[in-house]
């Protein structure tokens, strides 16, 4: 069998706030965002869209070009740090109704803004184990319902969008998940937080400091750590199977923020056109930043076959890992 | 590669809250519950210990047993529906950092009580994927802090507790995942949910009602479900694999409610002696049921070389499905 991503889709919602309408809300400025991060706009859900409505709507399309019937898929995996309800029902179950998919399983998988890819991982190996034939793998955010809106630091960060991958075994002409590395880095689990709604700041009975049910980071570690982050899942992806970092066509990285990519890039010493970014106008849509990525690099013709991709993940854990693809 | 459970353990917090002392915080008595649900008593974890904590015990006894280092690990997966944080950072990050498991990835999935069930199923496909050996796969909950206790239909119901297992390639004398079958019913989510604290009802800057921050479901609903779950479960992986169920030894259905396994069990026309059933002292611990029930089992020689065991989970999302496993 060789498994990989036969189909892709990806959705965001139509409402654009810019960094220029974003400064008249908070102390900020469009030159202070551009140069900070690379972001110029992000993309804003309305007030009654969840995550799993942008989900169906990039899952469905994939069905479609693929020309599927929803009760072809086996299992429905949704990554997300930014679920419709909280811990349960799944989105990924709400996804599964949506869509149709009558005959499918469905969980979501939390690993932050690594959950795209550690998503395509499980699904392959799902498929690889032989108990399901197709998965749909969708990375699915409304972080701007997260969002402190208050906090200059983060607010400019985040966007909301989804991605959708369809996984099967495609035969060796197909987009082929080689390998992946998955890690964790729980030490500094802290430094990326949405501190209440779990079971250590319940919502109640008490009623906590409403920040808490919104991102809190630390910036400087998280940018250390992200910059690791890529240095190290593209050495390892790389000795692993053989390959140089140079001869690798594209790294899809993690749409967090250009100055992180750029010093990852500046530190393997790799071109930074190597590195694909459209974070300029999505911002970070955390697990969905990848396949939205990946789908507009297909719609831009800048995949052809047989090009070797690697996608990076990093994010809330902390956690990290990537995927090496012949396209 | 024959890939299959290599070692189990489970933990369960020490304070034991009975029926009766029960009976004495909410309207409801000792016969009431023994005879809607077969439960006697459960297990309540402390107000400063988390469904991480639990798991890092669990874990850490299977590592011992096992005779692993934590660095030995590649990945942690918890199965949880009552996390320490939620949505992020995972509860899987924190117990990757507990157990030492310095060059594992780490990861939630929530598919409610079927969690371990759809689990097992990752960690094995996980495996057979080739990225990675050894696979720690926890069910972890402390359902107590997000119950409503005065809430007489739902607050008899569940415990706390955790339990662990490691997937990897036992060889075919292992205790082997044959197949699995995972499902899911959205189109009833709405039956069992926990309203708030995802991003349909925030938790801030309104403070939703506070019930809506613990479990509500519609019993009916979740009883009619459950008990069809667990029949479509056996008869569809026995059929799948050529067992007729009354071969099965064993039957490990998630520890919900006597009156569902014994509703199952007629239907199917099997006796009730092939279910496992260990509810009557811990309630339901939702995704930490099954290993707990499968280590109790083990430690009391009810299992031997070469048995066929059949897990059922059932739960939010409403998810179901299981493993056929060859002890």
């Amino acid at each position: 069998m060789t498994i990989g991503i036969s189909e892709l889709s990806s959705y965001v919602p139509p409402r654009i706030l810019s960094n220029e309408e974003l400064s008249k809300q908070v102390d900020t400025s469009d030159e202070w965002i551009q140069s900070h991060t690379g972001i110029r706009e992000r993309r804003i859900s309305d007030d009654g869209t969840f995550a799993s409505d942008l989900a169906i709507v990039a899952g469905s399309e994939v069905l479609k070009r693929r020309g599927l019937d929803p009760g072809d898929v086996d299992l429905v995996l949704v990554a997300t740090s930014s679920p419709d309800y909280n811990p349960f029902p799944s989105t990924a179950s709400l996804v599964q109704e949506g869509l149709g998919c009558k005959n499918a399983g469905a969980f979501d998988l939390q690993a932050g803004c690594s959950g795209f890819v550690y998503g395509l991982e499980s699904a392959k190996g799902m498929v690889a184990g032989g108990s399901m034939k197709r998965i749909l793998v969708i990375g699915s955010e409304v972080l701007s319902k997260i969002t402190n809106w208050k906090d200059r630091n983060t607010c400019v960060l985040f966007g909301d969008g989804a991605g959708a991958a369809l996984v099967e075994d495609t035969g060796p002409e197909g987009h082929v998940i080689l390998d992946s590395w998955l890690k964790s880095k729980g030490s500094d689990a802290g430094a990326l937080t949405r501190e209440a709604g779990g079971t250590r700041v319940p919502g109640a009975p008490e009623s906590p400091d409403p920040r808490k049910f919104t991102i809190s980071m630390n910036g400087k570690k998280v940018y250390l750590f992200a910059v690791d982050a890529i240095v190290r899942t593209i050495k390892a992806l790389c000795e692993r199977n053989g390959n140089a970092p140079e001869e690798l066509d594209w790294i899809v990285p993690h749409q967090a923020n250009a100055r992180i990519i750029e010093a990852a890039a500046a530190r393997l010493k790799l071109p930074i056109e190597k590195f694909f970014m459209n974070l300029d106008r999505f911002a970070n849509t955390s697990a969905a930043s990848i396949p939205i990525a990946l789908e507009e690099m297909r719609e831009r013709s800048l995949l052809s076959p047989g090009q070797t991709l690697l996608t990076v993940g990093f994010g809330a854990g902390l956690s990290y890992g990537g995927n090496l693809i012949r396209w």
